[in-house]
């Protein structure tokens, strides 16, 4: 077993994912080092040039890796699941083990390895669309992952007002920050302090900006769980009282966030999910101020598909796992974002993120 | 200008490729975040799964990017040299600003845009290769910060047997290390210290394996300068005497890495200074022990083209850099290596790293 799932787990994804592979009439799936690597092998290998990839075919399942890893590899989830491990050595020509055939590719693969794949007779599609079912739908063991996650996330957000107030600067809250989300986590991800003008930038991280009385502050905090699954939850605080308009723009935002975790189920599209956010906030004429997409999936990688996003026709269905984060930016001003991951449920979908949507009054 | 460079460095930089590129008969070449664009543009941009290129075409140098980016590109090289820059925002297609042609593509790209293009009629070839000349071949400015590097990670090895005696860990050695790497570069890389048996793991960083009397222990270590540009040297040391046996493979290694450093010189090619290397290992009786390439192509990227390994056609040109870096490994008991970087002038090559050779004796 890896340090988090029974090796069952592993053999069952394996399963799955050539059971699809075949039934979308491929020979094959390719997959190289990151998140569907770890997905199904628990392996964290890393590669750079040297090719490295897990090859499923209806026959085989094989690792081929530089000689150097065998002995890790032998001693990992691959096997113990028995995957062929093929180890080369520098000079030999790792890319000649794979036959040629049609195969689903990570989307990862780097163009050096997929170009040299194509030359070699290898027709190529993108894995994650094909295998969507399998790389996309998280299973029971990763649903939890992210709950914990997301509960780790609040944790942290529910200490911000004791961070928060006139007088310190983005970076001060941002080092609290670093310190709390690593109690709860492995890995800082990232940290996003945006206060008053600085909020406005979707983008911005944090700096050396005093933080002043009447500063609305955008916290976007997210890191990594030692069993690699991230977090990733924004909520909008106030230092002391929002003005009129402020509140009246948030109350919008809040809104339609609100509208998107109700209206996203199995069988819409993550289209339509951006659209029912974004329209409540056009209506309400601040939609030329909602510059990013609605949302992202999240899981072994803070984002992946669905992409919550004008045009995916993209399917959501039970076992998903995604963001909804509108957000209103008033170049020059001050910005707010609401974000919660969801995982989609047999009729609707459920926030896991727990903290209250409402503007934080702190200080 | 960026930080390091003048602007018009980088204005010489995107002439060069765009001459190679249509002299190849190409109709453009598309460049992705990487080392790539940071040496045409000076831009260290990430990217995630929001397209982002630099695309050049006989009479245009334009940049894609998310919109987020565009304020801060246009603050950059690409703003000061007049790059036609081209936000795009989630929902919108970015793809459709490539026309139909032949590209070459950065061998960074991942198959997600790598496919998404082919599917739009684009057919690639990676750049890499294409355009060596430009990508491969260091210019002035781009070797003196190599030089500048190699002396930085000489300043460090100077210094490890201040630190290297019998009864501290490897780690212990490893995290002084650290200290002294960051006072000379920006970031460290990575540090091996492979003490003993542990010496025989070319891929082993550092443990809590006490260090012994006796042990001969191989030091690994690189950083980059703030820069950009990487160092990476080799030297191994051993605690008191080597054993006979030790001390005559060990000059064997030598002589072989010295041997590369005589042979390598414009017009031989990779395949053939390995050879020469590997040659003299394999006549003394230890060419199993010699499990990896002779050396790898450095520069923005801490391993790049030229791969000095068997079978490389690539053909040495002045102006390139790599390393020289032959080890010796016997399972279970030790290793050695010995590397410097070098750079190609016009008649042989200049190792930059200036530590001796020799075994050193420390403790």
């Amino acid at each position: 077993m890896s340090d988090f799932f029974p090796t069952e787990t592993f053999s069952k994804r394996l399963a799955t994912v050539r059971d699809i592979a075949a039934q979308a009439g491929l020979d094959g799936v390719i997959v190289t080092p990151g998140p569907d690597m770890e997905y199904l092998i628990s392996s964290k290998i890393t590669t750079h040039e040297r090719f490295t990839a897990l090859v499923l075919t209806k026959d085989a399942t094989r690792i081929i890796v530089p000689g150097v890893d065998v002995a890790d590899l032998k001693k990992s989830v691959a096997g113990q699941l028995g995957v062929e491990i093929i180890g080369w050595n520098d000079g030999e020509d790792p890319y000649g083990y794979i036959t040629e055939g049609s195969y689903a590719v990570s989307a990862a693969m780097t163009a050096d390895h997929l170009l040299e794949l194509q030359s070699r007779g290898i027709s190529t599609v993108n894995a994650t669309q094909v295998l969507a079912q399998a790389f996309i739908r998280k299973d029971d063991e990763e649903l939890a992952e992210l709950r914990r996650a997301s509960a780790a996330i609040d944790e942290v957000h529910r200490q911000v007002p004791n961070l928060l107030r006139a007088g310190v600067t983005e970076n001060d809250v941002a080092k609290e920050l670093e310190r709390l989300i690593l109690e709860e986590h492995e890995v800082v991800d990232f940290i996003i302090v945006g206060s008053g003008p600085h909020g406005a930038d979707p983008h911005h991280d944090h700096s050396d900006r005093v933080i002043e009385s009447g500063d609305v502050v955008v916290v976007d905090i997210g890191g990594t769980l030692a069993s690699g699954y991230h977090s990733d939850c924004t909520r909008t605080y106030v230092v002391g009282e929002p003005t009129d308009e402020q509140q009246k723009i948030y109350d919008v935002l809040q809104r339609a966030q609100e509208a998107g975790l109700e209206f996203a189920k199995p069988g819409v599209t993550a289209g339509e999910v951006d659209k029912v956010v974004r329209d409540i906030i056009e209506e309400a004429g601040y939609g030329e101020y909602f510059i990013h997409r609605t949302g992202h999936g999240i899981g072994l990688s803070c984002h992946e598909e669905p992409f919550i996003i004008a045009g995916n026709d993209f399917v959501i269905e039970e076992g998903m796992a995604f963001s909804i984060e509108p957000g209103i930016y008033i170049p020059g001003q001050w910005g707010a974002r609401i974000e919660d991951i969801v995982i989609v449920a047999s009729k609707n979908v459920e926030p896991i993120n727990k903290t209250p949507h409402e503007l934080v009054r702190v200080g």
